[in-house]
């Protein structure tokens, strides 16, 4: 049974409705749990199975106030992404952070995201850089939709976690990271520094955006220019390069250690 | 047209029939760079236009002994996984190394792959061990098989690059590493020691082997018994885990900058 609620939020899946609405969808009970303690959930669709089996989450939602709606099988599977959803997909409320507030907050790590359109990719890094501290995650640009379904599942909750933020011009987004006093790096196979020379140099104990560009055309040269370093992840081996999502966690994770170890 | 050879070379899709014949299939023209420059080319089937577009690889591969076969665009896309493959698929002979002539080679880092079934994740990790300097990839136990299609893609011509092993038995791989005087690290969200302590400790500066094991169950609990320590990736955020490939990144890395400084 397509109810006339089912079809509404069936339509989340376009970006289009998405933005128009300020609503998102969730699917799963990882991410329906962390949607909850984020306080975004506006209405639960479960099957009769998945209503029973996470029945502490189902009266948390109610209590928040959420709606909740029992659906059949087939109607939860056309509003999921995946194959097993669990019984569970969640509306929720989009709720980005402006560029200024997310960086009056302080945040000692932040990454970039410029014009990386996959949105698997995009969930990964953003879980990565929720994993090493950063307070910020910046799409940037003509970057995928964070409140993408496969973007949202491959953040596996961090979307939740961390200032998302939307950053329509890269270039202006730089600018202001840089006035807030964070130093900028961007990750590039063609850096002039290697990642180990920084850490030994102590350069990376320092609030510091890392920026990021999609695999397939890397990050555009203004903002390579507008970089304080262009740095590559060294290569000790035959490979060519890493794939982003491993550049990515290697960047952060080379912050979160220098900045930890300052913070000691 | 299908032709015969394009009939047989297509069953290499199979594992069962990559097994029997000793072959699997490379597409696109970087992995069939990588392929003849590891000498393991048997034959290239090329759209008219994917033979001119790279005279230079044919040419080569002539010189090579391969044979070369031009077939239709319909029997290439038959051939290839991918939507486009730019008209190159290479039939390769497999070349896996026995475990004990890769570690005789006496590599100073290695990764272990133990029961990961997805092949995009194994391909992935391999390319990042390659990266990283590792000499030796172990697929142990119920792995993926390194030769299946999507894990040759997400190698990204890595595959060519390092030793190859197929262990069937992880402990008994584990304990072969050992011998050999490699420390084993098991890389597992509930570890007892953290990576930033061995690093600050040391300990990561010895030839060592990191195992890694599926992102759905993890590593089996007889491995993780076997290794010298029980590692997790330290989480800075709300994250409650990384990704395999994310987690094998900074891992991996950590060794190769512990080694680096070793060896300077």
């Amino acid at each position: 049974m397509r109810t006339p609620r089912v079809v509404a939020a069936r339509r989340l899946q376009r970006r289009r409705e998405r933005d128009a609405a300020g609503l998102f969808l969730a699917e799963g009970p990882q991410a329906v749990r962390e949607a909850l303690a984020a306080a975004v959930v506006q209405e639960i669709f479960g099957t009769g199975n998945g209503l029973t089996r996470f029945a502490d989450l189902i009266q948390s939602a109610r209590e928040g106030g959420a709606r909740i709606s029992e659906v059949t099988d087939e109607a939860l599977a056309v509003l999921a992404d995946t194959v097993q959803p669990q019984g569970l997909v969640a509306v929720c409320a989009q709720q980005p952070v402006p560029l200024e507030k997310a960086l009056g907050r302080g945040p000692r790590l932040a990454a970039v995201l410029a014009e990386i359109r996959d949105p698997g990719n995009a969930g990964t890094v953003l879980r990565t850089a929720d994993a090493a501290g950063a307070g910020a995650v910046i799409f940037a640009g003509d970057a995928v939709d964070p409140y993408n379904g496969k973007c949202v599942r491959a953040s596996a909750g961090s979307l939740f976690h961390v200032d998302v933020v939307r950053a329509p011009d890269p270039a202006a987004a730089v600018e202001a990271i840089r006035e807030r006093g964070m130093t900028v790096f961007a990750a590039t196979g063609y850096g002039d520094t290697d990642l180990d020379a920084l850490a030994d140099a102590g350069r990376l104990a320092t609030p510091t955006a890392w920026l990021f560009g999609s695999e397939a055309h890397g990050l555009p040269a203004d903002l390579l220019a507008l970089a304080d370093a262009r740095v590559r992840v060294p290569i000790y081996g035959g490979a060519e390069s890493l794939n982003l999502a491993a550049a990515a966690a290697v960047c952060l994770y080379a912050s979160a250690r220098a900045l930890r170890r300052t913070s000691e």
